[in-house]
């Protein structure tokens, strides 16, 4: 059994705006109450054998820190990274760009809606399509699964594994598990991973079976920064 | 705005069996340990204005001691108890009905082991279908959320709403939220809701469509018995 605890980044510095590629930093005070969360998360329910983490700082940072501390191996995956919102990734909402008094505000700002109601047909421009993100995801989602079971990474099977990553990656990473249809824009607009939380996926292979692995989501979106003591 | 906190009873006395209508006893302790989760998250995030629950004891007991120890008001719903298995409701797994030294044995364990392969095609004799179920908890769900709208729940309009329900109950409402398919077995196997754990929804409605309702999933499954503080 294979324990992996998705683990979503804090709150981001910066005005607001589509954070997707772009690599904009942590809140620095949440940053470090998440980290005492998660030392208090191990001492509650055992070591973290692996640490994995999306390359982007709101997610590595801590994930670093995380594994010095404890010495534990960090494995940084290029393509746990959050969806690249292309043209608009980044752009503050208050930017020019985004101004109402202009044509191509108008036009922006309308793109942006449509993508709302429907991310899964209306890609911004230069974007990453949902289609594309989907498939990423599943895919690094299942080289993860196949490694800790080959025990390919750092050598040894992880049986506790931390995983620091975007809400639109645990969301993806919850639609394959749960085999929910990930081109709903419900599913987008009404599933919270809110920052700092935490959403815990237990993995088994059965000796009968060994090419399926089972999957049980224990939990979505625990709110760590909210709790201060586990009993 | 309305806040509905959908907790799950507490692990029941009893050989296991499949349990739905049958009205089986919480356990004392655990039930106790919740009260107290309930009271803390109260002082956490506000006093509730409204307990709601399934009649069946395992919900109903810990229902009535809050609401009588904070003065709130109770309201029970019958349309919200668990699913009904029927024949096989409450009926212990190591009972002759279950021997597989029987030819009765056999079948009956083949019932359960295709009722779970496919709960929405194979229902359990004299059981509720899932879609029978699926519609009770849709519609139970829709008559609480006008309620509280029309303020017709004890004379005033609630805002914070505590609700004691069923793993299964709870599974449907999320369903229903998250347009979730809910014929699909794996949501059933794969998605846990833990026993005295907590799962937070918050309704809105937009004052130009007083007609619709907006719901955001918080978070799902937050295991209240594992934490004593909030922070």
């Amino acid at each position: 059994m294979i324990e992996i605890s998705l683990v979503r980044h804090v709150k981001v510095e910066g005005p607001p705006a589509l954070y997707g590629a772009t690599n904009v930093m942590p809140n620095a005070e949440e940053n470090a109450r998440l980290l005492e969360s998660l030392t208090a998360a191990q001492q509650h329910g055992g070591s973290y054998d692996l640490v994995i983490t999306s390359p982007l700082k709101r997610c590595r940072i801590v994930a670093e820190l995380f594994a010095k501390q404890n010495e534990t191996p960090l494995c940084c995956i290029e393509s746990l990274q959050e969806v690249n919102f292309g043209g608009f990734d980044g752009i503050p909402f208050d930017d020019a760009t985004f101004s109402l008094k202009t044509q191509s505000g108008k036009k922006n700002w309308s793109m942006l809606e449509n993508f709302w109601q429907a991310p899964a047909v209306a890609t911004l421009p230069e974007a990453e399509s949902l289609a594309e993100f989907n498939q990423r995801i599943s895919t690094a989602w299942g080289e993860l699964i196949e490694s800790c079971y080959l025990q390919e990474i750092e050598g040894k099977r992880p049986k506790r594994v931390l995983l620091l990553a975007h809400g639109g990656v645990i969301r993806m990473i919850l639609a394959q598990i749960l085999q929910l249809e990930w081109q709903n824009p419900i599913l987008h607009q009404s599933l919270q991973i809110g920052y700092g939380s935490l959403t815990k996926v237990t993995v088994t292979r059965p000796f009968e079976q060994l090419n399926q692995n089972h999957f049980q989501v224990n939990f979505i979106g625990l709110p760590l920064l909210n709790f201060s003591v586990f009993s």
